[in-house]
């Protein structure tokens, strides 16, 4: 069987350098799309580029997106401040930036669709599902199924699939996972307010990635600043 | 019942100025939405923003996207000339942007979610569905299902609606529900490759645009430039 070509979004974040690797892993060939969408946390995408030389990519494509014109989120709108962890309820984080994931696949898709590649990968875990709609399995498996409509190659019967190989992983298997596939997780930054040196240490990201390291029992190479 | 918010996609073309003055004239409070997203016939955001003026908004936003970096379409990648029109075949035709319309109701669901607005209109129909996958009936409905998977306001229980007035309508009657609504379509731009003074008079869009006109009996106010 040929080579099968995948989209891959990568953030620059634990889940997404996991998912790449994974991809690799499986065998495909990767081309990572990355998104500077006015995100406070702008630094993940040099991190992204890190992951992406890391892990090795044929092609890292970055999209600019102006999303925060738009706002609606504490990640697009810096008059939204990003909760400290511990505060939040059961309701959707402000963290939550509106329809953002079906912006991100739909692009993939676009990208995929040039590309004569049936396979996009999204870093989506069931650590976030309960908070953020659009990481559910129910999404997922609805868009798949618009992807195979809106498209000429879905038309001319290549069906997308849209692989979300962390879906049902806690963060500590999602880690255990990257360190047996080689990820440095030194590269990768899920703080949503980092500066170049820290990561901030309170954000609902950090509290995740923190305990996630601390569950395998493994050592989080993250410099946090409290 | 309370005026209805709705987010209107507007490219400045024929198609999209008729669909927001039938939403005007459903009595929805308008938000129109415009991406600039790399397009060889840029000058339709001139017309996109003029038409918004024309039939009032409450806020005309625009979206920067550089969908020419993934190219793929002869209207986002000028190395692919657009096609003259009668040489098209049963195919989809190269002037097709992948998954534009999936990417552009993506940012309108963005924009929506935020406005708290339920309601999306998008100016695709029957004369173009036959060759642009994005652009049929099945590919809204899936669209709108994914959407309400998607979304904090989707899951709260305040379900997304597409709306498609035109799907089922020729150009010519697209153009008379207009006139009657008072669209000035002086002020649209269809053609793929328009300069400040004229329309090519030789893409798909301009014929289809002459045809609409000329089937109605009406004068059609575009230059075109043969």
């Amino acid at each position: 069987m040929p080579t099968q070509t995948a989209v891959v979004l990568l953030s620059g974040g634990l889940d997404s350098a996991t998912t790449l690797a994974i991809a690799k892993s499986q065998g495909y060939a990767c081309y990572a799309l990355s998104f500077d969408y006015g995100q406070r946390h702008r630094l993940e995408l040099e991190a992204a580029d890190k992951v992406a030389k890391h892990l090795g990519v044929i092609e890292h494509k970055f999209i600019n997106l102006n999303l925060d014109s738009i706002g609606g989120s504490a990640l697009t709108d810096t008059h939204i401040d990003v909760p400290i962890t511990g505060v939040s309820t059961d309701e959707i984080p402000v963290t939550y930036v509106p329809a953002r994931n079906t912006v991100f696949l739909s692009l993939g898709l676009a990208w995929a669709e040039v590309l004569s590649a049936s396979h996009l990968f999204i870093g989506v875990n069931a650590v976030d599902y309960s908070g953020y709609p659009d990481c559910r399995p129910e999404f997922i498996t609805a868009f798949e199924k618009m992807a195979n409509l809106a498209t000429k190659a879905g038309v001319e019967g290549h069906p997308f699939k849209v692989h979300t190989p962390l879906i049902h992983l806690s963060k500590a298997e999602i880690i255990q996972e990257g360190l047996g596939l080689g990820v440095d997780y030194s590269l990768t930054i899920s703080c949503y307010q980092p500066n170049q040196a820290y990561a901030c240490g309170v954000c609902d990201a950090c509290r995740l990635r923190a305990e996630g390291f601390r569950a395998l029992g493994v050592v989080d190479p993250t410099q946090y600043l409290s």
